[in-house]
């Protein structure tokens, strides 16, 4: 298949590619450098030392024989997603090319404003492109389980059948997220959902839960290969933070009550679930949404977890509570519906203390170069006055 | 009260601020002149023959002795909105100033951008202005009953109780938008929701049914005070677009079956509805949605009234069905709920013949403007191969 994965030089954009390559698949990827230039910016930096892309791309060529086209540009100028789309014919796009970070869009207006806008607009092409020029191609969207936020029913995957006054509809589950970018991502829902319904496209919206994990299968063969690992207050999340700060010796951040409850996954689940996506599309005029997360924790249950692990390796881990710099409720209902992988064939890789252990293993050979200033949390959702 | 109305030169936007101004409020206008200029660019034109905005202001001032501030600026830059919140330190804002078009959204890629991009980025820094420089005022802002679609049940509010379960919440109602221009409107509301939730902030989201006629009390004293009237494919609407095409001699351009059904009110009753709104404020950390309109009825109802209303003066009114250019259920289930505004005290000027006939008068003023080449529909939902 030929397969477009936009963000394709990121976290999971990268192993995405080499995962698909390696399955034979004819792969093109799309970045702009964005991650590294706001790293750049802010003096912080991935734990893992990595490639540049096209070294990346040269050194898979080197170790499979296999060749994965690039073009580095900007998804939110059409002239990039036209000539991407013209030239290489796409069957599926993988849809990774989105500024991903809450604290970031929490910044301030106008990281608020980029965030919205690369986030809509890139999209906004990407749905035109295949609309004009791509008419079968499936769309395979990058959401989050963070566009649900926390409301106090059961999560179903993207639609609820709602009984009102004798009558009843199928319609899409409300929303409520919890930072500028996470409303970035309802707003691309929303408008993928209208492609699908008044142009026919296929689409399948992964809402995504908190990724862990420092190596894939094709990563780990070279460490030309290498994907990022960041644990930095703005692009680093939870469990890979807690597992660089006990590996470091910076006390846990656990937010305020750490009874925040979310959905998180394996870093290999990822490359399985896009994979059954793309081998199990979405027909066409199908808005497909897959709530893609395996098992569910509490901050606090994920920092005890990490606490014991190291306890058996000699590492002796600190819970420190920090000041909550978001806006979320610290105790609350959470049961999110998340069959619809499963039924297509994942397989989960659970968590751990052995896994949790695999991950301080891969920390410890670059913990060198992690970076403390970086590790505590500066952006607050309410600025104080 | 000091309240700023971005927007100020629309359709609604001006006699808001007439009535607002008469009423002995401290009045700002914004208005970056999008609509004239979009106008130009087409080579249509308002029906009305209207006056400048610095025209208008100085018309108001040499009849009513008030003075109406003027911001011209586009809202998407930043400093403009900050000016205008230094300098005027509003306690309201009455938010018109968003590309308000269905069709002219739908044209292409680049209209679609354009549509949403403006509107959430300009939306995005009022937002922002008032956590940051005017943290007490208020947020009205005009949404669409469009944002719901055309949902199998009755429609709320804004928000609906949710039974799932066994357990139950009242969440935002979930959105069907039948246009990129409404996919923004849906995208403005899920931000402003987040400005309540998380800043605190106090916002009522007016989801406005269709609305029509050609005077209100303020802009009937003078020539000089005229709205504008949109009788084109792009920016008319329904009723007003039908009762221009009687007076002129063209057959009613009824989109396909005609059972599209949605709500109506009279320009006059916006005026109501607004005022009651800044006179009977939300509180901090609300997000107050008022269903706006008055009646409701299918186009081919509305059609129907419009020729009996014509037989009644002499005009020979022809239904002339064309093939619909939107991507619509042509009959659905329709009962949206509208009583918060009737319980703040709206009395409503409800549709009637006479109604009708006058706004016939009206037009008939000034029917030799009337460009015949803008009436037929020509931006499709779904472009042909």
């Amino acid at each position: 298949m030929r397969i477009a994965i936009l963000g394709g030089d990121g976290y999971l954009g990268w192993p995405t590619a080499l995962r698909l390559s390696a399955k034979g698949h004819d792969v093109h990827v799309v970045d702009n450098g964005l991650r590294r230039r706001l790293h750049t910016e802010a003096g912080s930096d991935s734990l893992t030392p990595i490639a540049s892309l096209p070294e990346r791309i040269a050194a898979w060529r080197a170790i499979s024989g296999e060749e994965i086209a690039l073009t580095e540009g900007d998804l939110t100028e059409w002239a990039v997603v036209e000539r991407l789309f013209r030239s290489f014919e796409p069957e599926a796009v993988v849809h990774y090319g989105e500024m991903p970070s809450a604290p970031y869009s929490m910044k301030d207006r106008a990281h608020a404003v980029f965030t919205q806008t690369n986030n809509v607009v890139n999209t906004l092409n990407v749905i035109y492109a295949i609309r004009d020029l791509a008419p079968g191609c499936h769309l395979v969207k990058l959401g989050t389980m963070g566009e649900y936020g926390t409301p106090n029913i059961d999560i179903e995957e993207g639609f609820i059948e709602i009984a009102h006054n004798g009558r009843s509809d199928y319609l899409p589950f409300p929303k409520l997220p919890g930072s500028m970018y996470h409303l970035s991502k309802v707003h691309d829902s929303h408008n993928i959902h209208f492609a699908c319904r008044v142009w026919g496209m296929a689409a399948t919206d992964l809402n995504q839960g908190v990724v862990y994990g420092i190596r894939t299968e094709e990563t780990g063969l070279d460490d030309a290969l290498l994907t990022r690992f960041d644990y930095d207050d703005v692009f680093g999340t939870a469990l890979n933070r807690f597992c660089l700060q006990a590996v470091v010796g910076h006390p846990l951040t656990v937010y305020g009550k750490g009874g925040q409850t979310r959905g998180y996954l394996n870093i290999e689940d990822t490359l399985q679930c896009v994979e059954l996506a793309l081998t199990h599309p979405a027909q066409p005029g199908e808005f497909r949404v897959f709530n893609q997360f395996t098992e569910q924790f509490s901050i606090i249950e994920l920092a005890e977890l990490v606490q014991k692990a190291g306890a058996h390796v000699g590492l002796d881990v600190d819970l420190g509570p920090v000041d909550n710099p978001r806006f979320e409720a610290e105790e609350h209902y959470y049961n999110p519906v998340h069959t619809k992988l499963l039924d297509l064939g994942l397989r989960p890789h659970l968590l751990s203390e052995t896994l949790i252990e695999s991950m301080f293993a891969g920390i410890e050979r670059f913990k060198g170069r992690a970076l403390q200033a970086h590790i505590l949390p500066r952006d607050r959702w309410r600025p104080s006055a």
